[in-house]
């Protein structure tokens, strides 16, 4: 199976709250860890942590330095490896230029959603079209209630919702995050 | 797609630790939520939080308490129905016995384990075996550095390790939970 560049992308800005307004959300260190194990185990290239606030940005960084460089690297050596991948970004826009100047393309944005839309795509159409393309791919995630409006658009595709055998479909975005790439790219 | 009744088990004790001693480890709030909410969404009859410790005992069911009757049951009527599903356990020898009761049927262990063993069976072994069994199953999850080997030996069978397209296979147990659940039980 080979594969084109993968990135994902876990958004808190510009994300929806409860009531349908547009927010930030707060970095939470349970996402950090969970998604840099997840996306070491699925060769995501580079998962970014996107928000505007300085402070967060300076939380994020404080926890990698701590696994990368502090105690935790010489604690726990897989963790280090998994916080290569991580990196704080202040905007979805500046993830999109990050990875065209590396790869001289811009990203296919693939949004997830618990909704199904116009522009959803399977898991299986979407499967062997990852494998045969050439172009980087940026997954995005949100948090909070979920990717707002404006990032919608932006979206090439969107990834169809997540079913089990019921109608429940609250998944934590830790949980989307790993399913949605074990369908993608699992072996 | 008829299935019989599943449960999982997060095993807080007997676990291993980083030098392989017998230990118990402490609930993560996160793990609570994010097993409720995984569990709802894949149909899983019951999640234990597997812990001998009264204080952990009583945590557990402070925090169920607070999504199911408290401020958070009206606030967020999703994690409500998601925590109807999550029950504390003394022992795997209890939640084993409490599953008897209610099928009149021991059920079947599945370990789960970052490492390959002799009673390893693969996802696709495993989903039809399931598919046509009538027996309650019981689905294993060490929390620390795995479950011990007095664990192991109980189970009879262990799922093989998750794998993506990397050797790295350091998964959270939160993620390993969502992958499982749905690589067995997903539509």
């Amino acid at each position: 199976m080979s594969l084109p560049p993968i990135y994902i992308a876990l958004i808190h800005y510009p994300v929806l709250n409860k009531k349908g307004d547009i927010v930030t959300t707060s970095v939470t260190n349970f996402d950090i860890h969970d998604l840099a194990r997840t996306s070491k185990t699925y060769g995501i290239q580079t998962c970014y942590l996107v928000t505007p606030s300085p402070a967060q940005k300076n939380m994020i960084n404080h926890i990698k330095g701590y696994w990368r460089e502090g105690f935790g690297s010489n604690y726990n050596p897989d963790r280090k490896e998994a916080f290569e991948n991580i990196e704080h970004s202040e905007s979805l826009q500046q993830s999109c230029l990050t990875i065209e100047k590396k790869h001289g393309m811009f990203p296919i944005l693939l949004a997830t959603s618990a909704q199904r839309g116009e522009k959803s795509i399977s898991f299986s159409d979407l499967k062997p079209e990852l494998e045969k393309s050439k172009q980087p791919h940026l997954i995005l995630f949100g948090t909070g209630w979920g990717l707002s409006p404006e990032v919608m658009k932006l979206a090439d595709k969107v990834v169809e919702p997540i079913y089990g055998p019921t109608d429940y479909n609250h998944l934590p975005v830790r949980a989307a995050v790993a399913i949605i790439l074990d369908r993608l790219l699992g072996v």
